[in-house]
């Protein structure tokens, strides 16, 4: 077992049943610890982020290790880390997001799906060596947001 | 605080040393635990991952809040939320690795930089919403990289 802590938390006025449906535009902002501020230094030269946060409205260990794509019956199961879904042993949740600017201890970002009050545990820049073009999907996944 | 487990771990033979220079083209496993076999179920349809994991040999709390880039002391010092390195409050690790092949419970991949016996925490299927070619770097990082 392993024990990570809150570095500052996500801030928006979106109502959490909307957030899905809007997390490739959202913008909202991360709040970095005061203590912390010194580690955000340079950030604002990098146009996205990984945001690792912690997914803190996800009760732990009672969620199954198979589901339906967002719940979607007519989609195959899967293994939870065969998804993005919020179900799995450890609730970190990944975003990559736009970073738009930063006023001292907080970013403002775009497309971060995360409720407000969410605690962010990590930030990473995203460089072009995470950039792969080329990939495999399963057909699922095709089907469930209609890219071919 | 908030507390996570390792669901499995990395397996390889290659020296610790080596893994920075070979970061790109090592090969090694993910050995989940048997517990967990059923949440990869399909995940071999994707062909690359977020590996999520726990950088253990990184001391906790001693680490400064500010480094040069890979110790390079002609780099900008800059917040360590803007480097990949291992310094960080939480020391999760982060990979897009290529995934080879599954066997049962054993992924090979390729390209994730982490040591033999690292504790891996989450895996996440990168899809092509994670695909942004069109950057904004720091000076600093074409200087490293050397890319333009």
């Amino acid at each position: 077992m392993y024990t990570v802590e809150a570095i500052g938390q996500v801030r928006h006025d979106i109502p959490e049943e909307e957030v899905p449906r809007r997390r490739r535009e959202m913008v909202s902002e991360i709040v970095i610890l005061d203590r912390y501020a010194a580690a955000l230094e340079g950030i604002e030269e990098w146009s996205h982020l990984f945001v690792l946060f912690w997914m803190h409205k996800v009760e732990r260990g009672a969620g199954p290790l198979q589901v339906h794509p967002r719940h979607r019956a007519e989609l195959p199961r899967v293994g939870v880390w065969a998804t993005r879904g919020r179900e799995r042993p450890n609730p970190i949740g990944l975003a990559v997001a736009e970073l738009l600017d930063r006023r001292d201890n907080v970013l403002r970002v775009c497309r971060l799906d995360a409720y407000d009050g969410t605690p962010v545990l990590d930030l990473k820049p995203y460089d072009p060596y995470d950039v792969f073009p080329e990939l495999r999907v399963p057909q699922w996944w095709r089907e469930m947001t209609g890219q071919k």
